[in-house]
Order: structure tokens, then sequence, then C-alpha cells
């Protein structure tokens, strides 16, 4: 009796075998705009939908801020599903500099501590608030925001994206950390030329 | 006094062989988030755009009933199109059990009977009607619905879909068909244990 | 006992509210790029979903061809669903001229009789085939295509597309149909002017 | 000094202020297929972007669990963004039931507690797992997926969407808290018919 | 004091060398519906974001017109950005004959000379006008278009696309420069036996 | 003879009315998520599609450079169809400043003179190249860019982009140009108390 069924079915499972649920990264094909090319069904499991690996970050650096990802690269089911998430932790003091994502929208919940945060729209206008424990904030696509530790204690905070693979351009890093000749820089940001050589000094830029 | 006419064109045309008329699948690259990689244009046929696959289904089997696709893996034309199609028979009795699609709308158009046809709105609200042969009906995206014939004489529709390769969740085999723990289930849909595995049996499930 | 869980889902549902499982066109409202706004959830019944309005098309005229739309503007259930219908008939030397959809692929399934049916690439290849009843093509979106009656009795098929609202560009209308001046129509197709005047005439075209 | 900078970037300023940096949901105005109309900019302030009212949710009730959105309709600053999140809360013993997304995925990522998690794709295949405190799980979009409170202590997990205003279809729901005839049931789910009554009786169906 | 900060920022830079900045084309990849597979980033410089090739096109022909492109196949740059560009010159005389694009929209800016420019809509009014040096104008979507040299001396535009690789559809070479058949030509368009055969020969049709 | 013809169209012409060949701006709606509504078509010319005003911009300013858009609010027209342009004017030493498009990928075309140009992407790499007259280069959507008169007599360009609306978030107006606290941009971009106070002032930003 439950052999019909499934011969009923045959010719639409076979076809919707075909059809995309999902598509689990697989990193080592090329890839292409829409993302990467998708793990043959057979070898995909759970453990490609799950991701362990948002533990708490090292903020012994100078910003005292660590971002833990789990994007496409490190969390490949979320592949072309529009979506991704990472772990912030801010130690006291710590900072998530100005930056933008240029393909992706973000929201933060935070989870412990207190943090400032705030974008800029194109009209120049700042958007800037204290966010306490439970609250979260959105930050549009493409625009400049920060976070900030505002507390007496270590943050912690999730932000997700928009986007299962979403770029980050750091604005100093942009700026300061590669071979932008420093005439260049000063001319299009009315910088002084004393603090671009200060900034290409700590973030080992050149020219 | 032809040829200049083709120098001319000689820059564009050369260029518009790269633009994407149309992505006939070549069903043997790897499948990306977009659908399939394309068959080269000079292997591309015109019988990669017509099919003459969607014979009468077998409907004697338990329900009655038999789908036959033409989507991307029978039907490569429709790669990358946003359309495809499919016929549904339904014997005496016969019914296409509760499914959804999760990428894609769907119209059926009765072509011989008549079929009762409803959907299920996330708002919970039933949109449940009897279409005569000539009536057309859409199913949104991602819904609950269902197919029966109502009459006394088998049933014929055609039915077409937003996207070239559908998926479809039938809900039983979603449930039953496999080895989703049984006390999940219960405790998941607040089933009776009974009940569960009743159609566990049927359908071939496990656990 | 079934009031608790009402209470647990209030939240969820009432946000539920705003998602938009569709969106029925209301068609007085201003008309915007992703289609008309969406009538209210509550005015929405069956009826918006089901169409019955497909019947026989008058074939007397001089083409002895009819379509029967159930776009938007006919079928307002499928504003925003990514996919609309219509019927074809074609009376015994029936044509539908060259024609473009500018924003939408088309699949025909021939459900009585036998039509030519074809399409040019923008490399001008021509896909040109005899389709028998049953079968189905598929004409990408943009490109010229054409659909004859081939056979010696009534041809019925329906023709579903990847757009809920497809627009048209009848080749013969677009040019000889309005005022475009006849000498830009001569230069920009090298048509002869008799050829142009004849037409114009033919389809009310001035200037 | 200053004024010729700004004189400068006139035209350019006044024609990116209509320019979609972001579009924060006007509420009254008539929802379309893309979302609701935007605020106007003048209009909009920073709490437009901020959200404090993710609280602990009441989990007193049958199925102890309690779903907290920051959707379009709570939180007007992500229409449009592509994103959007919600609190779960899980008593001991809770569950959030079987349901589907019909246009987004989803991400969890757990806060405190275990819980059980996992969905079903079209191909019939169960992808499940006990999660962690801190493991996160990706739902892709249309499929059915569940979540239970695996642990002996309260869990809180925070979702998020790839959609501002995430539809939902919860199972139970849709199946029996609505006027959907019992036959129609069972004819298309298999149900036995003393099983569908004693749903529709707990979750208030007729029919 | 510079490497803390490199190492605070190593998972998020190493997970956003897959994000997708831009995706220049490796044009050796088979193509897929979205476009080309990305070149390893290593292997990106600025000259695949720049391009020299605009030269004056030769105009020496029978319709006195050049187009030189800038799509993906010249510019591999442009893939998956959603814009291209192309040089446009017309000698004294010379015309772009009425073509469509089956993927695109276009904005010509007139640099010299004086060009008449117009578009068909599919309720087949007209939209023409005479362009001036410094004007510009936009053909939407899948409308036939042309541009005439309105003027005594050349004409030289640029035209920009809203795909980087944008199809085109001439309308003579469609009809008369393959091997669709005459008799299929004139039931579909109405043109005479006598006109079809003369650009049949001039473009190099055959049947 | 000619009446039938237009009665087989009626239907279907009728319908084709509510397709959008285009949708030109009504800039007195509210501003949606996908742009404006549109015009209603007996109100729509040839003037809505062409644009004369992209005249000569004043470069008599601090950075001699001027930007002057045909943006959907100065050209409704381009409103949906994703593609806009603007002139570029650079007087000797003229400068337009690092900024990014949120929303959109841009190409340059340098129709005088000579400019230097580039980008810097988010795994920091410099693009940068000096433009001769004739040469385009095209800058990713999101991505800091800037351009520089690099000759000795002025400049003219146009840039096309990939957004009928696009967006622009000029780094120094962001930074210098509100009420973003001095302490909060200090702590976010490493810069100099000094730099920010003195670029404030030049800037017109408080705070």
């Amino acid at each position: 009796m439950i052999l019909p069924i499934f011969l009923m079915f045959s010719f639409l499972l076979s076809s919707s075998c075909n059809a995309l649920d999902f598509c689990v990264a697989d990193l080592k094909t090329p890839q292409g705009l829409a993302g990467y090319s998708c793990k043959k069904l057979e070898l995909v499991t759970v453990d490609d939908f799950v991701f362990s690996g948002l533990h708490a970050g090292n903020t012994s650096n100078l910003i005292k801020a660590a971002v833990t990802p789990a994007f496409t690269a490190q969390f490949p089911g979320v592949n072309g599903l529009g979506i991704s998430i990472a772990r912030l932790d801010l130690a006291v003091g710590g900072v998530v500099p100005m930056h933008t994502h240029p393909d992706s929208s973000e929201i933060i919940v935070v989870i412990q501590g207190i943090i400032d945060a705030g974008f800029v729209s194109s009209a120049n206008k700042v958007y800037f608030k204290t966010l306490k424990t439970g609250d979260i904030m959105v930050f549009p696509q493409g625009l400049l925001h920060f976070q900030i530790n505002a507390g007496t204690t270590p943050a912690l905070a999730y932000v997700s994206f928009s986007s299962p693979s979403p770029g980050v351009q750091i604005l100093d890093f942009a700026l300061f950390g590669n071979d932008l000749p420093s005439n260049i820089i000063e001319e299009t940001t009315f910088l002084d030329d004393a603090q671009v050589k200060k900034l290409k000094g700590v973030l080992g830029g050149t020219g």
C-alpha cells in the first residue's frame, strides 16, 4: 500500500531534488555573483546549518574589541539565504571604529552591558543613542556607523546582517592602512598631512 | 553592400553574444543559487525550449493523482526564466495532499472536470472554492494548499509556477515519511502518539 | 485551556497580520513600481484568488485570434505574485502577430489543435517548431515571438507569464498604429515607403 | 569660506534627499508589495531605529513559550531593510510548534539554556540538533521547523529574519484553528477524523 | 602597537575576503544566470576597472553608424554591478536602426551634434524628440527605440545601460537576417512578400 | 477592415495599460521603498524622458567642482528604471572628495581633461589610476572613492549610476558637518582632537 504513493510522487520528488531549499556553500568552487555553488545534497548534514564557533573574542588589543563572524566562510549553510550573524565583544573602553557594510543592513541586540551606537545618513544627520541590555538598533545598508562600550563592564552583543557574506569597510584601514598616497588622502579628505602620516604610521600604511 | 552592415555591428554583435537572452541549463554543472550554468549557445536548439513530455500521469495509486512536471530538470530551457509548468491528473476521488512551495506561487487552470482547491493564509484564514472547467486559482508562495477532484469524472489541470524549479514540501511526507522522532512530532504538532505511529507506518517513517 | 495559546501567540499574530502572504491589488490606488497597494485584508475573499472569466474569445476578426487575459487588471489576486495567465483562441488561419513582452517570459501549453510557434534571439537565431496538443514551449523575456494556427481545426492554448501584469508590444501596432513619422520608420527599418504607408492605412497610423 | 562648499553640493544634496538610505514605515499608509511608504525624513528620529520592547515574554500558557517580535509593525525602522529580529522565551517544557515562514529565512542564537531545533527539507530529510548556549542554527525559507526547550531551566534566544515583516504559518492553527471542513483536512492530510475533531476543539476550529 | 589591531580584525578581515565588493568576470568560466564567476581577488588589478577602448568607431558603412561597447565581454570589471556603457558614433545621415534591449534600460547623453531619438510604448504611443548637445534621454527596458543623426555634422554620444551585459535585438536582423521562412514573416508582420524578400536579400536572410 | 483588429486586441490592450513599461515619478506622492508612484499614463509626455538641464556647473567654490544630477528628483522618467546620470565639472585643481554611494555602482566617462580616480575595496586595497579623455572607470557599490582633476585644464565627465536615485555619503560632511560629538569622532576614527575641531569649523559642525 505504501509503494503506490511513492510511485505517484516519483516524478515530482525527482524534480524537486533540483529545487533549492538551500544551497550550502561548496567553498572550493569559484565564487559567483550570487555566492558559491551548492554542496551536493547527499553530502549536506545538520552540521552545515549549526555553528558552535561564536566564542568570546580576544579583546586584548588596542581597540579592546573583537568581532567573531558566522558568515558564509565560517558557516556555509547561510549561503544564499540572505542572512548571517556575528558576535561582538567589547571590553571596557572597547570600540568598533567607524565603518560601512557596502551591501548589508545590520541589527544589533545588546546581551550584556551598555553600548553607544550611531550612524550617519547621506543627508549627514546623526542617529545616535545609548543602548541598554536588551535594546536593539538597526543600521541601514552602506552608511557609516560605530559602536562603543559606554559602560563600566564588558559588553556583549550579536549583530545580524541582511547578507550571508557582508563586506565591511573600516574607515581607518581604508584610508590609512594601504598605499593610497598621502597627498591624495589629504586632497580628498581635507585632513592635515601630519594627521595622515601619524595614522599611516599606526595602521601600517605606506605612500 | 551587405558586408558593411555586418562590419558595423561586429562589435555589438560579438558583445551581445555574451548577453543572456536565456540560459538553457547545463544539468551537468554544479547547481548554484541562481540555477545552473548555461549550455553553450552553439549547442542550444529549439528542442531545449519545447517539451512534449506532459503525458497523462498514472493515477493508479493510493491518492489517485499524478503530477508530471516540466521544471528545469525535465525542461532545461526554463532555467532562469522565472516560470515553469506541470500537468495534474486527478482520477475520481483523487487528491493532491496538503503541501507548500517554499519559493514559488502557483496558478491552476482546470481543463477537464471539477476541482476543490484551497489555501490557508498566515492569518489562518481559509480561501477555498470549487473550480469548474476553465476556472483558474492562484496559490500565494509558501502557504499550505491542496486540490481534490470534486466531480464524478477524471480531472485534468495545468499548474504554472513563478519559479523554474519550484520546491514542494508535502506535509505528510515531511512529518511522517522520515526519521523525525515521534515524540518530537507529537510535541510540535499536538498529534496523538497513535496517530503519528499509524501514519509513520503508512508513509514509511521511522523513529 | 484554549485561551492561553491565543495569548501566547497574540504578539506574533498581530505582527504577522502586517506580513504579506499576498497583496490583492486595490486597483483604485495609484500604481507603483512594484504594482498596486494591497486591498485591506478584511475585504479579501476567495473570489480575489479565483477567476472564471477565461471564456472562449471572439475570433471573428482579421487575424482570427483572441487573447483573453487574467492579469492584475482582471485578476487582482496575482498582484505581486510574479505570475499570470491568459487564454489564447486561434481560429483556422489565426495568427498572434510578432510581438515582445518587455518584462516577462511566457510558457504556452497547447490544449487543442496544432500551433506553429517561434522566437528570435538577440543573436538573430530562429527557434521555431510545430507544437502538437499537449506540447509546451517557453519564450524568453523581451524577444520577438509569434504563434500561428498550423492545423485545420481551431486551436486553444493557455499562456503563462512570469509577471502579474505583462506588457506586450505588438510589432505592427508599434510601427504602424500611431503617429511615428513615415520617414523615421523607413530610416530605422529600411522598409519601403509604399509598404509603410499601406500598413499605416490598415492599422490606423498617421504621419 | 564655508559657504562655497555648501553651494557646490547644493544640487547633489538636494537630490540625495530623495535617495533612500532608509524608509521608516509610515504605518498609516496603505501597505504595498514592497512594504509601507516612507515616513517624511524631517519626522524621522533615532527612536525609529532603536527598539526597547524585547522584554521577557509571558510563558504561562499551554506551550510555555513566548515570541516577542521587532518586525515592521513594532519597529518601523526596519521597513525595506531586509532584516528583523524577535525574542524567544521558552519555559521548561516550552515548545515553538511546527511552522513555516513563507518569505523568510531565520537564524536562532541561543542566549540561555538548551534548545532542540530542526527543520525538514522538501526532500523530506530531517536536520535536527540540540543547541547549547552560544550555538546558532539557520532555518531556510519556507520549510517546516520547530524549537523545543531541551533543558531543565528556561531558555532564551534571539531569532533574526531575512525579511522586515516575516509571515508565520503555524501548522496547527492553519489546519485546526479555522473553518477548514474536517473532511477536507482528513482527505488532504490522512489524519483520522477523531484526531482532527479533537484538535479543532482545542484550537477553536469549526466545520 | 600595530599588531593588536590587526589581530583584532583578523577574524573579520578573513571573512570579508569572501564578501563580494565586486566580481570581475573570469571570462573563461561557464556563464551563469547572474553573470560569470569571479576572477580570483589576488589577480584583480585596477586595469580590470578601467577601460580605454572606447575609440571612435568606423562609420564607413551603410547605416553610417558605429557602436563601441564596454560590456562584460570587453570590460570584465562591470560583471554583476548592474551597469555598463557604450560609445555611439553617427556620421552625417547615420542611423541606429529600430531595436530593443530585452533586459536593460538605457540613457543616452549627446556629446556632439544633434540626434533624433524615440521609443514606442506597449500602448503604442511614440515618445520622440530632437536631442541637442548636452541633452539626455532614457529608453525604458524592452521597448523599440532608435537614434538618428539629425544634424549636418557627425554626432557623438555615450549610452549607459542598467545591465553589465545588455542584449540587443535589432529588428531588421531579427526579421530578415536569418532563416525565418518568408511566409511566416509575412503572416506575423503583414509585410508584403516583395518587401520581405528584398530585405532578406540585403541582410543575408534565407528561406 | 480595420476595426476587427482593434476589437481582437481590445482585451489585451486594456490589460496592458496596467502593465508598467515605465513609471514616471509622481513626485507629489509619498515615496515608497521602490521609488515613487507612477504619474498617470495620460499625463506622461516625451519631456518626462528627456532632460536638458545638465549645464556646466559653477566651480567657483573651495573644491573647484560641481556635480549636476539627473536623478529621479530632477528627471522623473528614470524612476524605477535602475539607471541615472550626472554631469561632473572639475576646474583646475578640482576635487570630488572621498565618498560612497550606499546603494549604487558608478561608471565615469571622461569627456575633457585628465582625472585621477580611485576606490578602496573592503580588503583595503587601493584601485587608483589616471584617466585620460575617453577613458572609463567603474566604482563598485558602497566603496569609498574620489576623483581629482589631474590636468592643467578644466575636466568634464559624465557619471552613470545603477540606481535612479543614488544616495551619496561624503566622508567629510558625514564626520564633520553635523552634531556628532567630537569625542565620538575621535574614538571611532583615531583622529586627533585638534584635527576634528578644525574640520568641524570649516564644515559647519557642532559638538
